[in-house]
């Protein structure tokens, strides 16, 4: 006998384009082994978390195709299977726990799924115990201080190694991975640009986040035209979220040893847009690098992005962009926000206070 | 009054597409400064040779073209001027010179020009004096001692950086760079896959260079599953001399954590091929490296790449392909081959015995 879990899964595996709400349901089930009442679970180790936050990622369209070349190449990016709930970062408080490292009470992020109640199984060592007395909401943990931050932390600094004074781009500014991006740029002396889907945001990246300055993509007939534009001397480092006819224009503004960090490329997912063919001419004269990279080969960073975001945090140098939704029903609509652009910052969502 | 020196030259910046003979031609000019009857030279320094051997490359099409990207980006890819020398790498005989460093008789090996006689300017920092001591044949110092010989190595050591038993695939395989970089990873125990663009090509690869497998990209309707079938465990390593679609091909084919040498792009620097579109989810997903090179920012792996492909070739482990044509008048034609695959090895020209 189980409790209720209510998750949202997908009816069908997506076949190409853009999803639909309709493509998604919220479902429930008594079959997981929540012998809550009883504090015991099936599993020796297995830890039972009741989720608060969880995270919205585009990747996961990816992983909800009948095929993506990505699944077969990671193992976070597997094929998810209609029907089961979708795993997903999160936060949330243990409920119960067979694990000597996690008790009862104790605020853990790691692996959850979109779902009420997520059981980790086999020594949840994708799980970590959030320290409270840092005293930071608890939904920077699956935001600033989760994968997010990792992903733009370690991504700009051990990926692009960048030198003070280089000029560096960022695509989909207003995103949780790029607005990091941007402010770890601006606070390690480089020149920052990024670019953004409306007026708003172009807004938000100037005047909030300290961007030296920012372009609406979309006001932009060439895309070429407007990176040399916004950058007379060139590009050292492109941070590219979004492939396509983007990380074309910046190749061609590229400068000598110019570096791409490929960390997502959200304008090819829906298959909508063009696979980016960038100048190989470009590549090799310019001696340009182009690295896709995932954060969790980076996780020798960690300890140091923890230390130095918590500290940026601290002394108010960096600000924290979260798009908040409310309750597991609003999945759907936040996940299909991510392609059309209406999220600003991370996308989370609060499943329970 | 200086003697008579014959060049070849573009009669016009090449606009497009392949270029034909027509676009060449041989002037005569006695206005270079080659007062030799008295031993003096123009400026201080200069060093003047008589050219012996003269190297054809690919890459000098970029440079005669009316606009291509590599033009701004690289030194030594600036825009070849319409009636001028076109400069070239080579081997040639000093037979005048200002500078200490040289003297009347020595071998040098380095910038020199498709012409008749070079005027080394400033200091010949450009030129280095070949140790004939080595006995190997002259020409090697155009080839496999030369540019494309420290461009296979250091384009495979130092950018692709290469494992015992990984899965290395070259294109254009049987050329100057490609031949070398099969018969190095060979000796440092990778399996090696090459492709080419004939049977004869081919059966080289296996029969006299020791890859481990070739193919006939020609006949292939699928170049992915080409690579697909000679590489079941995925490609680790890409040294891409061609672009375009064996790109994507090579891409969709890597491993995690593959590594793309990006060294050239013959199929595209005619613009008959499409520019390559590789899935960038690949790229990300299996945290792949695409690296544009050239060989002179390698210059700290000289030392080692000389003493090694030396003792390669004392010891009879590495085949030297040369591809050698007479006379300057030649050179139109020799050029005009390397993009229709008409080479086997490096393509040399001989001026002067």
């Amino acid at each position: 006998m189980g409790m209720e879990n209510r998750y949202v899964t997908i009816k069908d595996n997506i076949a190409a384009g853009m999803p639909t709400e309709s493509s998604f349901e919220l479902r429930s089930s008594r079959a997981t082994p929540l012998a809550i009442e009883g504090g015991s679970l099936g599993s020796q180790q297995d830890v039972l978390v009741k989720n608060l936050y969880l995270s919205v990622d585009p990747y996961q369209l990816n992983r909800m195709k009948k095929f993506s070349s990505s699944q077969k190449s990671a193992g976070f990016a597997s094929r998810v299977l209609p029907g089961q709930a979708i795993d997903a970062f999160g936060v949330g408080r243990v409920v119960a726990s067979n694990n000597g490292e996690f008790k009862e009470g104790d605020v853990v992020a790691g692996l959850l799924g979109w779902e009420e109640y997520t059981v980790v199984k086999s020594g949840g060592n994708m799980l970590t115990k959030v320290d409270l007395t840092c005293g930071f909401p608890l939904s920077y943990h699956a935001s600033i201080l989760g994968p997010s931050g990792l992903t733009a932390y370690a991504g700009f600094y051990d990926v692009c190694k960048p030198k003070m004074g280089e000029k560096v781009f960022v695509s989909a500014a207003s995103g949780s991975v790029g607005s990091l991006v941007g402010q770890y740029a601006k606070l390690s002396g480089c020149y920052v640009v990024g670019c953004s889907g409306t007026k708003e945001k172009v807004d938000l990246l100037t005047q909030k986040l300290g961007f030296d300055d920012a372009f609406n993509y979309k006001e932009e007939p060439d895309l070429k035209s407007a990176l040399q534009r916004h950058f007379p001397d060139g590009i050292d480092i492109y941070f590219d979220n979004v492939g396509g006819k983007m990380l074309e224009a910046a190749i061609a503004n590229m400068n000598i040893f110019g570096r791409v960090a490929a960390c997502g490329a959200i304008s090819e997912y829906t298959g909508e847009s063009a696979p980016a063919a960038p100048d190989v001419l470009d590549v090799i004269y310019k001696r340009i690098t182009i690295r896709g990279f995932l954060a969790y080969d980076h996780l020798h960073c960690q300890a140091e992005f923890m230390s130095t975001t918590s500290e940026y945090l601290r002394d108010g140098k960096i600000r924290v962009l979260e798009h908040i939704s409310q309750g597991l029903e609003s999945i759907p609509s936040a996940f299909l926000g991510l392609f059309r652009g209406d999220n600003v910052g991370k996308t989370l969502i609060r499943v329970s206070d």
